[in-house]
């Protein structure tokens, strides 16, 4: 079935917000094997509105549309689907109480016109804001009215949306996501299309996400169970694939994986940071409940703070100069030992846009690591670090990294 | 004169990336007077693309294509528009010289085609990229081609089809950007809403961003200079309205502006973070050259940490515990001394989701600020701060914003 976007909102043609709803929509009915063919954007103005609902009804198997279902004058998604689909609307009493229940003393008349909807509809019930969505069928269009606002707008195609879509077509999709990190998207579709091409029933795409890649491995069947299952085959031979570049299948970033890997040691991090300026440390503790796990973090940016805090030796510095591997080796050490964590983690490295040796241009990080069971430096790979926001970011993946291959052993 | 944006692409319409070239053309569009009516997104497919471009054609003044300009078979944008507006494509040789010597070796046959534009056309020189843009009229409507990555798309329309427009209707636009902490968007607009009904030849518009607000003043006159000289006195009346909310003005961010004001005076900062863990350090570092006033950060997670690090008292911490004015006034004399900075700043909080008292719940955050003048402890208000992310960010962007305001007088 073929679909179209239709986005309502003076706001998105004007350029103030970017079109993520339509993103996002168009990635889950991807996912769930409806093709999208037409994403268009109009503002509040019933003509154009207008216009654009005829051409899409005339088109599409399936419309939905996102926004204009506010409470004021200039929301009109719903009178002009009802007059263009000839489905008139009525008060729906009992999301009228609902509304009522919800807004409580702050409740206007014109918020009463939310509750208004066309006749026979399916409603899809909003826990995320004031404005019901509905779906119904008219000339053999099926026509879904969603919120705009992302977080309504998200929920309600997730949770409401796809469910009446899947009755459609009869069963439902699983899907698994598998996180990688230090092999880009284009290699990781190289080494999986083998994998892919032999797949019958479940398909796979990799995505790439801010210096990782996350593949997603899809199927459909009657339960959501019966297609995860379907799944986690693949996801194991994709494992055997990509080895340790898997840092965990279904799990939201590399430091929760660190995090929460530590925790079930009993071990705990502490941190130093030169290049990366407090972004390892912002990392972990982005992760709620970091405290378990980690108490200290130390952001040397001087040379007096990497010896006056950390204990890096002067003579190291003279003679290898602060970005150095034995630099970075003595920053570990030493915020471990300063910290009496298990574990310490340490990064040295010309981040740019200037500085840097004819030896270790800008882009050369080293990363320090000093554990119970031993200590190393690694030097990530120049070549995708180029501006110095990715070199920070990168040193940051990779210092993380490195405690889940080496320390963890995930 | 209307304009209409069309995207050309099956990546967005399978969702793997979000459109953000249309809001930019249409942020640009629109702060230069022109109306943006309609955004569509159409696949690599012959068909629909011709019925896009058919439909445009017919409805709009202005019509700004964005992708299909690549190399391969895929890309079909400009000999789809040369088919639907007659403007058959010839080899521009001074194009294709260009292209050779950019790509070298890496040419391929198949490359020749991105030199290939319609007859009589305005080239748009692509120095971002290897396809070169173009605009033409005919039949009425203005059709300008740009590429679709966005690291292209964006100078492509902001240094060559901004020119060409401007062209068409005479005079320039300059802009100044009011940058606003503290100061929702929609208390801005109220607060600035009579200045803004009284301009005649500038506009006015508020912008919310990642907590912050942006006030763009617009005007358009003979030259940038000139432009820029009528928004100039508008700049000073928004000044004596927002007061020291304003703290900047075409600056890019609050770390940047402390950095610079620090560096103006030779003085250096120091930070001791709890519940920002490590990112106000990291927002410092982001800076290029922060290293010039920025050497020491200590993230102490724990209350031993706090005190073996900073010298907070175990007594502090005891009858007030370590969410509190005395423990984050503690921590900033102790970084400040532990550094040798002219300044020291610090954070101690509950971010969330879980923590918190009665008296101090989830969202509640100290600023401490030690510096050569004096010292101050700062509580911002809960109500902006419901998520950890909201907590963690509004409290790093509350200390960058008290440096500025008592330390710097900016």
């Amino acid at each position: 079935m073929n679909c179209e976007i239709l986005a309502v909102g003076t706001e998105l043609l004007m350029g103030e917000i970017v079109n993520t709803d339509a993103q996002m929509i168009a990635q889950g009915l991807n996912e769930h094997g409806f093709n999208v063919y037409w994403q268009t954007v109009v503002g509040d103005n019933p003509d154009r509105l207008r216009a654009a609902l005829e051409t899409a009804k005339s088109r599409a198997d399936i419309l939905i549309t996102t926004g204009g279902l506010g409470p004021t004058a200039d929301d009109l998604t719903k009178e002009t689907v009802a007059e263009v689909f000839g489905r008139p609307l009525k008060m729906d009493e009992v999301q009228l109480a609902r509304l009522k229940e919800r807004m409580g003393p702050k409740m206007t008349p014109n918020n009463e016109k939310q509750a208004m909807l066309p006749e026979n509809c399916t409603v899809l019930v909003n826990d995320w804001g004031t404005a019901p969505g509905c779906a119904f069928e008219a000339d053999g269009c099926h026509v879904i009215m969603l919120p705009g606002p992302p977080r309504e707008c998200t929920p309600m195609f997730q949770l409401r949306a796809l469910p009446y879509l899947e009755q459609l077509c009869g069963g439902v999709i699983g899907s698994r996501y598998v996180k990688i990190f230090g092999q880009g998207e284009s290699s990781v579709e190289y080494l999986t299309r083998p994998l892919a091409d032999s797949l019958e029933n479940v398909t796979m795409a990799p995505y790439a996400k801010e210096g990782e890649c996350e593949l997603r491995i899809t199927a459909r069947a009657e339960t959501k169970e019966a297609a995860l299952a379907l799944c986690d085959p693949v996801v194991e031979q994709v494992k055997a694939i990509l080895g340790d570049k898997v840092y965990g299948v279904d799990v939201s970033s590399l430091e929760e994986v660190v995090v929460r890997g530590l925790e079930a040691r009993g071990m705990t991090i502490a941190c130093a940071e030169s290049c990366t300026g407090g972004l390892i440390a912002k990392r972990i503790t982005d992760v709620s409940g970091a405290s378990g796990v980690f108490g200290y973090g130390c952001v040397t940016y001087w040379n007096e703070a990497k010896m006056g805090l950390l204990g890096v030796s002067p003579q190291t510095i003279e003679q290898h100069t602060e970005v150095s591997a034995q630099c970075a080796l003595e920053m570990a050490r030493g915020v471990r030992r300063l910290a009496g964590a298990s574990v310490g983690i340490s990064t040295t490295g010309y981040a740019g846009p200037t500085g840097g040796t004819e030896e270790n241009p800008v882009g050369t990080v080293y990363i320090g690591l000093s554990w119970e069971g031993g200590e190393t430096v690694f030097r990530p790979d120049r070549r995708y670090m180029r501006t110095r926001e990715q070199v920070r970011r990168h040193a940051a993946s990779h210092a993380l990294d490195l405690v889940r291959r080496e320390v963890l052993n995930l």
